[in-house]
């Protein structure tokens, strides 16, 4: 019997402990004598830290430690540039920053401790918008620097010439504000010191080998005194890659105290702590033949990191650079500036920068369409690459299903229809109106150092069961789910014979982590060498033990057996446990790892990703004209993943990208109030509940990848990024207001109508005067 | 610099852990919701279970269970024989079987609930002596069999003829009693059930991997679904081999009730519920020739396993036929019967049935020498094997030292001078006499399965230091210290840029345990080859990097450098990063499997052990004829290792095994009054204190054994081999009484002297009437 699970639709293996409760995540793990940390932010975005008294809160019982910036490692701590430490020490730089910590006996004590805690701030100016950071005579956020934390510039083809060849050259600023990851699980850490001295460590993780590294530079340990156990994980978006500081600070307390220490982000200091996405100003300028053919591209960029720059200089270079890439472009020039502020740090997100240009350039396109009488579609399918193709930046297209996933969604939504049908359709006070967009993300990134890798192990345990070890986090996208189903298949045994280990430092082989959608690709395609290592060994001890040449055997049901012979077989246990028992023997544990083959030219371009995925979204709006509130009635969401191991997961991610783009499009937005966050709750920052979105669909294109493992690519990414164009086009279509700043808000709906009536008044009023 | 340890005397790895109290024993393992187990026991050797109500322990606030047999598996378990349920259902078999268990909120709840536990027994006749047992006429202690449990008979060579041609025939019979393994930890299991429903055991064990085995049998579960960690033991001793049935029933609970079960038995249930050594007795023949040639050796061995056979029949193999490898015999035949009776369960106990026939054949040599005119150490060394030989059962002898170990302990006591002496030392009322004994043991075992081999496991760390997997345990011997001398020295890092992972079946390669003082030679060898490979990988990337040819590189202080030019030079850290970060990059982990070349004819045969551990011991004692109390007075136990890793560690064993065969010789005694222990506590069983044994002195012999790992053999059962006959021989020198059933109590030196006594007047009477 084939016992495989690939392609059909299956709970994921984690699903039953997390429905019952009983999945550990990191603020679930208790251990004996835990003390419980909470850490004093800064009220101030800019501020010379004048003095700290920690005395009160030392003398509160059950207080166990106040530790301040003078307790900290000297080390700084980032990515790029080095310029963090775990409690600020001197001044602090954002509404916000780590101050001090307190670890004691209850996480009531410590919070009331954290009142104790007397700082004295002098208050600096603060820089809060890129525009006062960009003022030549602006103070540096970072001493004896200027605010420009990174720049990105490159030209390839010539811009200039294109545009003068072209028939139409439009150009529009797009602003995109920050997301907050809205994960259900905040940041959490419990930190203890083991027996031996070294610090271990349980958290809320994209990666645990990352989150080793920073804790090892933050607190001056080597990396091998440290163990890092991923607990389990919900949710990242990103959010996890560079964490917060909270592990930090709770290695920081564990290493000081020598107790066991839990640091749980409660969703205030979430929201404070961690890294929201990148609000960037992005100004496009498109030059298109009258066919749609896109001939020059400009892109000017300005981008805002907050105080401390972590991920944000890859975040831009992506919005930079990655939607080149799904266009037959040969002239484009790109000019991107990072910029510090002093408000919170921005990071990764979901999408990783692609969803800020994606508003732009679809937004774009749909305008331009509009303006040469074509449809929008018709200019996407017409530039888009074609498999076998090389893009402007080098990028290899090895598949690409974005034209069926473009077909797939306008027939989903009855585009065509709903276009024609605009002429009679009434203009009440409840306009509708459709919009389509088009993305791409990569499925994994050879950016990150000159590998793209992934190691997986598979064990065979006594039983015939099978084990595997993978670095690479699940965060609730299904990892686990992903190798479980690729070692069963390659085995042909049950899904529920294989147990996947949780990533641990210790334990797991190096990995990278569970970003850039490069999990399915590259622990996928390791999992696939490993499990089909495994079976070699018991096949071939087999052959030996049955007398039955290699060929001729197979894996069915428990057995390994002859086909021709179905009666010569042996049990994979009975094989497995022979692997042990026998003159150099040894329990059967392979180990394969798969790395891209992609390449870097420099630092930017090249044939960085294995594999491309491709998203397209239609959807079809109510705006209410009299509150300007935008009802999205129908989304259709199609994701060409290559391979769909599991369909019911990629609806899942489609589905969840879907309305997490309609957060960002449409109701989601931090509010900072001279630097301070004002609305840092789930009530006041209004993530879509089931009632603002509609029953969200989705739909599947396999393009079957040639590096793909069974074909298969990314598929949480990618589904993110036209969410945000297809709703501001349908709004276009609905009421001819085009929003270009982010999110479309019904205030801003009404003053685009009042603009438009404004405008048609004047056009009126202008033609009755002519 | 060269970083090695290997030689040098260092503290255990793990021993700053273990003296500062931090170290995580398995009944300090604390989970969350833990429920505390306590079992009840029968207090009958043999009865029929009428009747269990158990409503009122049930209706007791704050118990969660109580089990009985009933509640429990089918299954059996067993180690040949499964003949034993977790819980006992309609008869019991020994006095402290296990009848009921009890999971409760704390471990006081627990055991009043014990007392609430109604059963009505119907005591049946129990058989409570080997002579009982094999009466005819006798029920059988299992039903439907008669109570010889297992038969070993050999003959090689003929005997017969032997004799025949032998100047000196001797014989006389051994009596040897059960002691009890006397670790400091006793048995102790933590059992939950984690999120996914699989069954995680913290246990105090030799072997994760025989652990998981008896509890997948016992339980009824692939042994997929259960994960066993090995906690900081303290102690095995052989007794945590196949333990008692703690870690079974704290799993039962933990399945029975969901929740995390914590059961560690005190002082009383480990008395109870361990399994001592085999009682045997042994009636040794010997025909000598007059230069002290053995030339015919009869045995004939009754052991008692008690009710439960577990792993005797090994144990008693090991009586009948080890020692005859240890001389060049040419005939040699062995008739060994193991007895089930109405006692607890007999088992493996350091030395593995060594010790048993090695009390019976060193008493023997030392009257046979006195008969002869001989010095007991010649004969000894006359019939010793040399390296190359092969032995009558087909051992290759590929190092000895016992000749080294024999001159060597008996020159520490000045043997010669003393013997020589004798006539001039008074009788007085406190004679001194000296007594020698030598031994053998086996390191690694191919018995156990036809593979005695070890998997390690190294990964080098992107700083440079390394991480060790095995499966093999440490349980106080130093494994881990081993395992990481091995790899610092290898690689030639600092000890402590080596970390030891502890086993874990669902992480550690497959290993056999830690037994048949196997460790060293098998993981030791494993570790050489992984870290070889893990240095051949550093070293072949570093010769790339660096242009210097692979020859050419060095590992030194931190580094890999040229030899000819140490500026060409990378360290180590960065060669393991690069090891990742490149083309079909990843993060170095290697591993490697020795298996012995060792192999098996049938099933008693053959060279089964790649080298074997010699060792000898001297002592003199002091006898105070008016109290029967015999005292060391000095002792020295010569141990042929084949190489230290780690003096102090070898010292540590030897001087512990003395100590330990000292308890045995003199002082334990498991006191059964009708089937019932009566002194299950260290108060009334007694192990020998600092006050009651002498400055304890050993000394190495390094014979360099070609299989082992820079020669090393095993160092941790031989040295318990020699003592009880050594003293044995050193008190008969003192006083002319030979004890051969141990221990050796006044009350029996008493009777011998009482009994000399009246021989010499009978003599003297005789003589007179003449």
């Amino acid at each position: 019997m084939n016992a495989s699970t690939l392609g059909k639709a299956i709970p994921q293996v984690n699903a039953r402990s997390k429905v019952l409760g009983r999945a550990q995540y990191a603020g679930d793990v208790k251990v004996a004598g835990m003390l419980h940390g909470k850490v004093l932010r800064s009220p101030y975005p800019h501020a010379r830290i004048v003095r700290i008294d920690t005395s009160a809160a030392l003398a509160l019982p059950g207080v166990k430690a106040v530790l301040t910036g003078a307790d900290a490692p000297r080390a700084m701590w980032g990515v790029h540039h080095k310029e963090r430490r775990i409690l600020a020490e001197g001044v602090v730089r954002f509404a916000g920053e780590e101050v001090a910590a307190v670890a004691a006996t209850t996480e009531e004590i410590a919070r009331d401790a954290l009142d104790l805690i007397l700082v004295e701030y002098e208050e600096l100016p603060a820089i809060l918008t890129p525009e006062e950071a960009l003022d030549e005579e602006a103070p540096g956020v970072h001493p004896g620097r200027n605010n420009v934390s990174h720049e990105i510039k490159f030209h390839l083809g010539d811009v200039d010439a294109g545009f003068a060849k072209a028939d139409l050259v439009y150009e529009a600023t797009y602003d995109c504000h920050a997301q907050y990851p809205g994960y259900l699980e905040p940041m959490a850490t419990v930190a203890t010191i083991d027996p031996d001295g070294r610090l271990q460590v349980w958290t809320s993780t994209q990666s645990i080998f990352q989150a080793r590294m920073r804790l090892a530079a933050a607190l001056e340990m080597p990396v091998s005194d440290i163990r890092v156990m991923q607990a389990t994980t919900g949710g990242g978006f990103g959010g996890k890659m560079v964490e917060d500081a909270n592990n930090l600070i709770a290695g920081l307390l564990a290493v000081k105290t020598g107790r066991p220490v839990r640091v749980v982000n409660n969703r205030l200091e979430d929201f404070l702590a961690c890294c929201s996405s990148v609000p960037e100003r992005i100004t496009l300028k498109l030059g298109m033949a009258k066919d749609g053919r896109i001939v020059a591209k400009d892109v000017r960029i300005t981008a805002e990191c907050g105080a401390y720059s972590g991920l944000t200089a890859e975040v831009m270079h992506v919005t930079a650079m990655r939607s080149d890439n799904m266009h037959r472009l040969e002239n484009v020039r790109s000019h991107a500036t990072l910029v510090y502020t002093n408000n919170p740090p921005h990071g990764a997100f979901r999408g990783f920068g692609g969803a800020q240009m994606q508003f732009a350039l679809n937004s774009h396109i749909h305008m331009m369409a509009e303006q040469l009488g074509l449809d929008p579609v018709e200019i996407h399918k017409l530039n888009a690459h074609e498999a076998g193709d090389t893009s402007i930046h080098g990028w290899k297209i090895g598949s690409t299903g974005l034209r069926e996933c473009i077909d797939q969604c306008i027939d989903a939504i009855q585009w065509k229809a709903k276009r024609a049908g605009k002429g009679n359709q009434a203009r009440g006070s409840r306009p509708r109106g459709v919009g389509m967009a088009a993305a791409m993300h990569v499925s994994g990134n050879r950016t990150i150092g000159n590998w793209d890798g992934s190691t997986v192990i598979v064990k065979i345990n006594e039983d015939g069961r099978a084990v595997i070890h993978s670095g690479e986090c699940d965060m609730g996208q299904g990892a686990m789910t992903m190798l479980s189903q690729v070692v069963a298949h390659e085995l042909n045994i049950p899904l529920d014979h294989v147990h996947v280990v949780a990533p641990d430092t210790d334990i797991s082989p190096y990995a990278i982590g569970s970003l850039a959608s490069r999990v399915t690709i590259a622990a996928g395609n390791a999992a696939i060498l490993a499990a089909r290592k495994a079976r070699e060994a018991l096949i071939g001890l087999a052959a030996t033990k049955l007398e039955v040449p290699v060929d001729g055997l197979e894996i069915v049901d428990g057995f390994i057996r002859s086909r021709n012979a179905p009666d010569k077989r042996a049990t994979i246990a009975e094989i497995a446990r022979l692997h042990i028992w026998r003159h150099d023997g040894e329990g059967l544990q392979v180990s394969a790892t798969w790395d891209a083959k992609t390449v870097m030219h420099g630092d930017v371009h090249g044939n960085i990703a294995p594999a491309h995925s491709y998203a397209a979204q239609a959807v079809e709006v109510e705006v209410d004209t009299e509150t300007g509130r935008v009802t999205v009635l129908d989304s259709y969401v199609s994701d060409d993943c290559g391979k769909a191991f599991n369909p019911l997961a990629v609806h899942g991610q489609s589905n969840g990208a879907a309305a997490q783009a309609m957060g960002w499009a449409l109701y989601e937005q931090l509010q900072l109030e001279n630097g301070r966050l004002a609305n840092g709750n789930f009530a006041d920052y209004n993530m879509p509940t089931a009632d603002s979105i509609p029953l969200l669909r989705s739909g599947i294109v396999e393009s079957n990848d040639p590096n793909g493992p069974y074909g298969a690519k990314g598929a949480s990414e990618t589904a993110i990024l036209p969410g945000a164009p297809a709703i501001a086009n349908a709004v276009y279509d609905a009421i001819g207001v085009r929003i270009t700043d982010l999110p479309i808000t019904p205030e801003k709906v009404l003053a685009g109508l009042r603009a438009l009536r404004q405008a048609g008044e004047q056009e009126q009023g202008g033609s009755r005067h002519a």
